[in-house]
């Protein structure tokens, strides 16, 4: 009999090529180890994961929720515990529960929050780059807060999306979004920086990364506010910004 | 000519086999970056560095102090960036001035500050291995400050050195110890931590790791403060606990 859980699983991106297993390649990916761990706890090839949203390379996660279905009746705090003991240290499960069948961790998902850590100095430092992007420029804050304000409501991201990746819509809701400072404190080993914080009911393919990078570039005074409100429709326009790098990318959590 | 600068350099330990070049292998050292990026600078390979202490494979600095001597005059501010061009993300120079030629790091320092950074919880983050320690025992912390309390003062350190590393003096003194509490604030994506703090005119080999073991040790009621008390003198006696890994310690600061 196969048994349903809802796992939430933490992973740190640096080393892995992205969430979703690449069949036919060697490359290290999240879900590989995940199956790999839950194949040596329920005894047997036959396991199935599926997560809330596939992470790029790199990417890391605080809080993607995970439906697993194994042939395997088990109390969820142990479960925990052996699928822990054979994942590598930057891969934790850090909650499960059981799940119904039906559960679908993506279509029954309301709204998902991302992070995006960056510093804005000329210089970096040694301990930051895997975990907070350095973007060496001055940043115009409060014009960086307006356009997340902008962001706020239902929109078109026609022109906030990986290309190649075409979706029978490109319509999304914003719930909210925010630019919060992180001061040092006693994290000596860390520098202060900025967390750009969203919340939708959906992101495409590389929309907060996409958005990010537009974001900066509001906050360079290189597009203005007018420029960027434009952007949100279904007209393509030329490209806003860069794709911010996906070291300083968090899927935060995922609601139902 | 030869100028001479003292640069203060921080970094990530856990690429590299320590601080020290290895003369004859083939492993990364954080002097052998250091050195190899001054000989690009320098269009040499003249160069030379001294460091104010080995820190060993997989141990972090925030402000490790090196002299350089190289045939080349040349502004500090230039000269920290020229070399951070040439590093790789997770070596920094934070600071250059120009030394005298009798400067010498290691012998002229009057103090030097270390961290250690650890958790006590069951579980571990995904983020926090290569920079907080894991130790997932119940703690006393009241009786761990007390023995960082006993601590503080001269005593010989014979029980708290890495065996064949001898030196002429097992004598140091310790101005400062104490254990902080690092709340984890806005900083989700690492784990409320405790950090070992201690000062000292001199630490010997693996001295602080092999004490922070001994304070776990106390602080799960393994030895006892008397004991711990006891083991600050010449006499040698039964190792007080473990050598606490390698990626929990951060070389903070030398005073001159």
């Amino acid at each position: 009999m196969i048994s349903h859980y809802k796992l939430t699983v933490q992973y740190k991106g640096t080393k892995y090529s992205g969430w979703q297993i690449q069949v036919g390649t060697n490359e290290a990916t999240i879900q590989g180890e995940l199956n790999r761990a839950l194949s040596v706890v329920a005894k047997t090839e036959d396991v199935r994961s599926m997560g809330s949203g596939r992470t790029d390379s790199g990417v890391h996660a605080l809080g993607q929720v995970v439906k697993i279905s194994i042939p395997l009746v088990i109390p969820t705090e142990n479960l925990v515990k052996a699928i822990n003991v054979n994942l590598p240290d930057d891969i934790r499960v850090i909650h499960a529960e059981t799940s119904h069948e039906e559960f679908h961790p993506t279509v029954d998902a309301t709204s998902k929050e991302y992070h995006y850590r960056f510093t804005s100095r000329r210089g970096f430092t040694a301990f930051q780059n895997e975990l907070i992007v350095n973007h060496p420029f001055d940043l115009d804050l409060e014009k960086m807060r307006a356009a997340c304000k902008i962001l706020i409501g239902e929109h078109d991201f026609t022109n906030f999306f990986c290309e190649g990746t075409e979706v029978s819509s490109y319509v999304r809701t914003i719930f909210s979004c925010d630019i919060m400072e992180i001061p040092q404190g006693d994290w000596e080993m860390l520098p202060p920086h900025f967390v750009f914080r969203i919340v939708g009911n959906g992101f495409l393919k590389q929309m907060v990364r996409l958005l990010m990078g537009a974001v900066w570039n509001v906050g360079r005074g290189k597009i203005s506010l007018e420029e960027f409100q434009s952007a949100l429709g279904p007209t393509k326009v030329q490209r806003l910004g860069p794709v911010a790098p996906p070291n300083g990318l968090y899927m935060v959590r995922v609601n139902y």
